[in-house]
């Protein structure tokens, strides 16, 4: 009889999202709160795993809220308030948090900025919900990789010391299409880009499209477990073998002299 | 000894990518093809899976194939290659598929165009990747919301009889971003966004973004199972509670109109 080779298996990636993580306060160790919230819903994290975390909890732990009530709005942000009926403070908030306008509706109150750290969306990712407080706002982590890195040291020094990437994910926009997705806004231990430059299809022809933002897909794919309303911050991807790396956003965003829509 | 009830466990999604496709020649009954390998590979199909299938094997299976050899360029084709030193066949197909240019850069080769089923991507979505034969090159199917009912159709009247919703998927670049993901450009038997309008978040207060491309979401899910060159054409994402609806791609195109960015 001669030994049977298992066949390796199809593809197969499991997503799970993390529950019965309390409400999460400034200077709280995000990633040791994770790791038990995984631990007692039974998904102990894994070497190799994807932890997905929303930038809400993130801002949160790291004290990123503004409360509007300590915010004395500048005349073009009142002028900009003023023609769409939006608040005021909350517009100065926005445009505190921009370097650039990349483009606005102000009848509809639309503003599209390029944040600080160089993300295009809306409202330069400032967001009133899911944030406990009269009128309290959170701004994006001042630098969501050193988020990223914070909380990967963080699993790794719980009990389990689990060497798992992190991405730290937000919910933006897009050009040309409705409804928001996921997107990657902090990256640390995997190439944020899979690179398939010089690879060759099935067929023997090099690949036409080369490089997939698989951080920004499996920030897409831990929403799909998470939700906007269930209090579900933070999931874990399973079975995706990425290539370890030190991680930064930098590589997903287009430098400005190539993008032709800005 | 009080009964115990279960808790209900935390979010879980599974993704399986469909092996052991062969070739698609056209005419193939790819609904047919793609149920048997799955359960050829033990993943047989369940109801409420989403099934997503890309954009490649359903043109090929719809003969929507063009051999550059039968293409006259036009004057414009011909000057536009000349500049980029592209073939000034593709560039011809490109433009037939296309029914408005949004961006171009000539000396650069890039072309983004509005398809003619209103998709804003490079080339009109025409591609010569993962083709057999030269100079062959693959168009968007005619209609991909059909195309996916039809493989839906298809799955259910095998003898497993599953119902399922389905998703076509292809791979585009993004405005501001580095890399390319996997959209939906054709859906069936779900709501491709999910609106939150009107609901609470965890707070109780009303959420700030509403609606979510949950069909792009599940896309670029199932790139990460399948990848560009291992010959995964086709990925099941299993455990993901959609709204059952009709489909269309329609609802995940901005109208022009709306759309800052054309």
């Amino acid at each position: 009889m001669s030994a049977q080779v298992p066949l390796p298996g199809p593809p197969r990636i499991e997503v799970i999202g993390v529950t019965g993580i309390p409400e999460v306060m400034p200077g709280v160790r995000l990633g040791e709160v994770i790791a038990r919230a995984s631990a007692d819903q039974g998904s102990l994290l894994q070497d190799g795993d994807i932890l997905v975390v929303t930038q809400k909890v993130v801002s949160k732990s790291e004290g990123r809220l503004v409360s509007l009530s300590d915010v004395e709005p500048s005349a073009f942000a009142r002028r900009l308030a003023a023609e769409s009926g939006r608040d005021p403070r909350l517009i100065e908030v926005v445009l505190r948090e921009s370097r650039s306008i990349v483009r606005m509706d102000p009848r509809r109150g639309v503003l599209i900025t390029e944040t600080r750290h160089g993300f295009v969306c809306a409202n330069a990712g400032v967001d009133s919900s899911n944030v406990p407080g009269q009128d309290v706002v959170t701004l994006l982590p001042e630098d969501p990789d050193l988020s990223a890195r914070i909380i990967r040291e963080q699993v790794r020094d719980t009990s389990t010391g689990r060497d798992v990437a992190v991405v730290i994910s937000d919910t933006f926009g897009r050009a040309w299409r409705e409804g928001h997705v996921n997107f990657a806004i902090g990256v640390a231990g995997m190439e944020p880009i899979k690179d398939y430059r010089g690879a060759l299809d099935a067929q023997g022809a090099e690949l036409t499209v080369t490089r997939i933002a698989v951080a920004d897909e499996l920030a897409a794919t831990a929403e799909l477990a998470m939700g906007k309303a269930i209090g579900v911050p933070a999931a874990i991807v399973r079975g995706y073998a990425y290539s370890q790396a030190d991680g930064g956003y930098a590589a997903l965003l287009r430098d400005r002299s190539q993008d032709l829509f800005r």
